[in-house]
């Protein structure tokens, strides 16, 4: 039976000491978070996760969902109940304002509290998660009489809510959807096509789906400027806020997938559906991105979330399992035929390389949801404006990086395990075809690569990314004053310098020509990553070194912090000079490949 | 529906050009195998698995094995009918010695054959490979008795045979095993005891099984020296041949794992089963390591076969997918609304990875097949040793590190499809689940890396990792003198400079505090691999530049070659300085880590 215990006091740590959540009190919002919030959202929140949550994850796995003749899909045994408590305890409402129902606490908490939930149990938590990225879509583009008419019973949850962008011919390129809404005399549209992989399109855990439609109008362009974003009810909602008739969409059928199986993935079509124009005409992409900006950051919490989890498994199964002996005779257990596989330093390898992801991205991407609230909620513009850029430029590298490091945590985490590792029972395979989803949905990693290199680097003249430099460059310099504790500011120092030449490669080479942008975008978002997060690691180091002094501190756990940051800085830093070496490789050798020789 | 078709062209290129087969014809079994039987094998075995064999894949997958209340086993629909086609066709009998069966051709060329089988149907494979494994230990350790009651019927595959090592409490560790085996009167031994874990433990495809069973006798030291191997038959054969009574060994249940749903993997129990020794008393973890050896090199290979299916599947796709626009106006089709996906330099990079792995991966195995046939027939006791001696050497880097990037074209591969490569029905997840297994069984990778620096590297005072550098010396030399067409080697050489850097700090640091090895052991495991890989690499790229300008020979082909492996030293040998830093980052920080701080 795996285990999951949410990681409360290190979030607590990152939010206290890392972001210093209580600076930003003057910011609205965020006096609801006082210390007495937090803690109660943070302990309970993970309480839920795990006593409720969590032991579904593999009976939803087995079982996954199921579509009936009438195309009605029932949900795995237990998740309805436990969606009725996750509503019922106004799990939901955490982050949106007030007038619709919401808390109106900061985005940070969410997050926070969000990762516990993906962690206990991925597939249950997209039935959130989708509908949070529907409101926000809904508050951003809908008009004031679509957001009293959905807001507040999708944050309650009383309705979900999902995106309906991916045709059986198109993903990535949107421009060639083929789904039509056509104008109606009374100003509704109706709305017919099919749209494929949406996730929590049909389910039995609330009395309606508000599904977010991208489709073009007859008289709009065939191509990516011609979409609309259209709101198709399942249920059509009278002037009185009661449910009306059924409206003519639905599942056709749901996908067999690798994993996340208790999660609906379903075929959805629209025929001639009542549908509502949400934003302006032609202006569906921009409104679809405020949706996808927001899931992409979630996506990105998924992967730190079940390398998580996956880790919390292997430490508790390598503390357990005794095999072989420690290479030094000190280190073994007299008492016993062999000692625990934790004295192998191949098994703390494993451990170490997930322990120095998981906090890392722990900091990373409470930091970026931390700019989130800023980018709405700081004092001055010039702060809201340097919140955006950052967290403009580091999206795609927080979905496309952590979501493929997530992975490779869950892999390593199943290594740990040996042959027990890919038996069912024992849990861990789930998280490896649970987390591997989180690479390809809401833009490939590819994709979220093209996005950094093509469009974050080079907007407002690369503003974002010399911002970026600028704080890096000062972090160093202040832990370099103040005796670099745990000996990253010297290899962050050197990865920091492959990252700008390839940053200024990219920006001589990828004008002359485009495939050398589209050749080298991986292996940049890759070493921004790595970059990254060991910029997440020396503010902690910097951080944990003074308060371990300091009466009242765990000191273990802070020495803990410094131990994992050098081995963060020993190993993996190093690997930035590869990087910059695939990217300033350049397009040409991949390029003249021809299509027949693949 | 899958793909896949043999690699025949290339399996050629290797076998005539790389590793000059012809020049073996003095030895013995290399006289049958000339062009037309190699042709014949080849050509008729790749049909055999593409048209028989691969469509079987999925449907294995779906269907699984069932155990029924009486502890028989039946495979997925069709698999019996396409092993007794494998058996009618004398494929399992290529490479053994004409006395018992087979056909005495050469190990290499029954490996090139293997692959094929592996990549169709990785479940499939196992029930014929496990055969192939406790025949090799039959062989090699049997008595004349055993060999001739037995290794007829395996050959044949009318018998099939396994290995039981693993034990619920051990599987690494195999000097904590409880089996037992308790001498009888008439010569025979009562073996008792679970073992799990047993592919192919149970099945409907053979007439009987032949489980090779590691046990302890009453008298034997209670730790790793005092197992001894045993046959234990399913069912107890008569002096005449014929079978008799049924042993008392079954199928207790089988597992539910992540892939190879085809393969049955039991949990096998003896009650007092009769067993026979093989090989001497105490000695039986040598008898094992036979079997273990060749399994290893078999698992190599299929990280390479897995790769090459799931690759071969990600280039149709890529092929037939439009979406998007090439960034560069010349390389758009004008008469579509988008381009194949082909155009985009993302999508090239990940086949290009998979494709520059798994045809260096080839080259290496087949060659490391070709020293397993030099190790027994080469002329000279020179020859024989160091064909021993490399084969020894890189046999944990082939398991661990072809297993590891294998795993990894299957995940690029699948990354290739976007979300359809996340739906079963499309068949490339399966890749995926199926090439993991590959990194765990047969000793973890982890265990390999540990078997490469604690005792490969040190062994008979470093004289096979001195003949692997020269040999690498020697043809970088070559290669420079020749122009170094295709640029590897020069990054070779630095990789090797790194290489040989990490054989020093191990030797001088592993001596001092032997968990400086174990902390440096996988990323040394990853650095050797990697340099071997562009050896092949280097060696290939010679051959091509002669090639090409000859008449009759494929240019383009030849033209691919050397991209690819200028593809591989751009892009992958960089790699190497950052693998070194991992080695030489030592133990320290690792070691240092409370076990409660994980």
């Amino acid at each position: 039976m795996p285990v999951y215990d949410a990681p409360v006091t290190d979030t607590k740590y990152v939010l206290d000491h890392l972001i210093g959540l209580q600076n930003y009190t003057n910011l609205p919002g965020f006096q609801n978070a006082d210390a007495d919030v937090v803690e109660a959202i943070l302990t309970e929140g993970g309480k839920f996760a795990a006593e409720v949550l969590a032991p579904l994850n593999r009976s939803g796995d087995e079982e996954g969902c199921t579509r009936h003749d009438d195309g009605s899909v029932t949900t795995p045994e237990g998740f309805k109940e436990a969606f009725d408590q996750f509503r019922e305890g106004g799990w939901g409402t955490l982050a949106f304002p007030e007038e619709f129902g919401g808390q109106d606490l900061p985005h940070v908490l969410s997050t926070a509290f969000s990762e516990y939930v993906v962690a206990a149990n991925q597939a249950f938590e997209m039935y959130n998660g989708l509908t949070q990225g529907a409101i926000a879509a809904l508050l951003a583009v809908g008009s004031d009489e679509q957001k009293a008419t959905y807001a507040p019973k999708m944050v309650s949850l009383e309705w979900t809510g999902t995106m309906n962008l991916t045709e059986p011919h198109c993903g990535t390129d949107l421009g060639l959807i083929k789904t039509k809404a056509v104008p109606q005399d009374d100003g509704t549209y109706k709305v017919s096509g099919t749209k494929i992989f949406i996730s929590a399109g049909e389910h039995d855990m609330s009395e309606n789906i508000i599904h977010m439609v991208l489709a073009k109008m007859p008289d709009s362009p065939d191509n990516v400027k011609g979409i609309s974003m259209f709101i198709v009810p399942k249920y059509l909602v009278n002037e009185d806020g009661s449910l009306g008739e059924r409206n003519s969409v639905t599942c056709g059928s749901i996908e067999h997938k690798m994993g996340i199986h208790g999660n609906s993935t379903c075929v959805m079509n629209y025929d001639e559906a009542t549908g509502y124009l949400i934003g302006e005409k032609e202006k569906g992409l921009a409104a679809m991105f405020i949706m996808m900006n927001a899931a992409r950051l979630g996506v990105g919490l998924q992967g730190l979330a079940q390398g998580d989890a996956a880790y919390q498994n292997a430490v508790a199964y390598a503390k357990d399992r005794r095999q072989g002996r420690a290479l030094k005779p000190e280190g073994r257990d007299q008492d016993a035929k062999a000692d625990s596989i934790m004295v192998h330093p191949d098994v703390r390898r494993m451990l170490m390389d997930t322990k120095s992801f998981t906090e890392a991205a722990r900091a990373l991407v409470l930091w970026g949801a931390l700019q989130v609230d800023l980018t709405h909620k700081a004092q001055t513009e010039e702060e809201r404006e340097q919140a955006n850029d950052l967290i403009s430029l580091l999206t795609p590298v927080i979905k496309g990086y952590l979501t493929d490091k997530g992975f490779e945590a869950a892999v390593q985490s199943q290594q740990v395990f040996g042959g027990h590792g890919y038996i069912r029972e024992w849990g861990v395979e789930q998280y490896v075809r649970d987390a591997r989803i989180a690479q390809i949905y809401e833009g490939t990693n590819g994709v979220q690569a093209m996005d950094l290199v093509g469009r974050k680097l080079g907007q407002n003249g690369g503003r974002a990314v010399r911002a970026y430099f600028e704080l890096l460059a000062e972090d160093i310099a202040a832990a370099k004053a103040a005796g670099d504790p745990a000996g990253v500011a010297e290899p962050l120092e050197k990865a920091v310098g492959h990252l700008q030449g390839a940053t200024m490669w990219l920006a001589q080479n990828g004008m002359a020509d485009p495939n050398n942008a589209g050749a080298g975008a991986y292996a940049y978002m890759e070493l921004m990553g790595l970059v990254t997060l060991g910029w997440m690691w020396l503010k902690m180091a910097g951080k944990s070194a003074e308060l371990k002094e300091q009466a009242g501190e765990d000191k273990a756990f802070h020495e803990a912090k410094l131990l994992t940051a050098r081995y963060y800085g020993e190993r993996h830093l190093p690997e930035a000079s590869g990087l910059r070496r695939k990217v300033e490789a350049g397009a040409e050798t991949l390029m003249k490949m021809p299509v027949e020789a693949f």
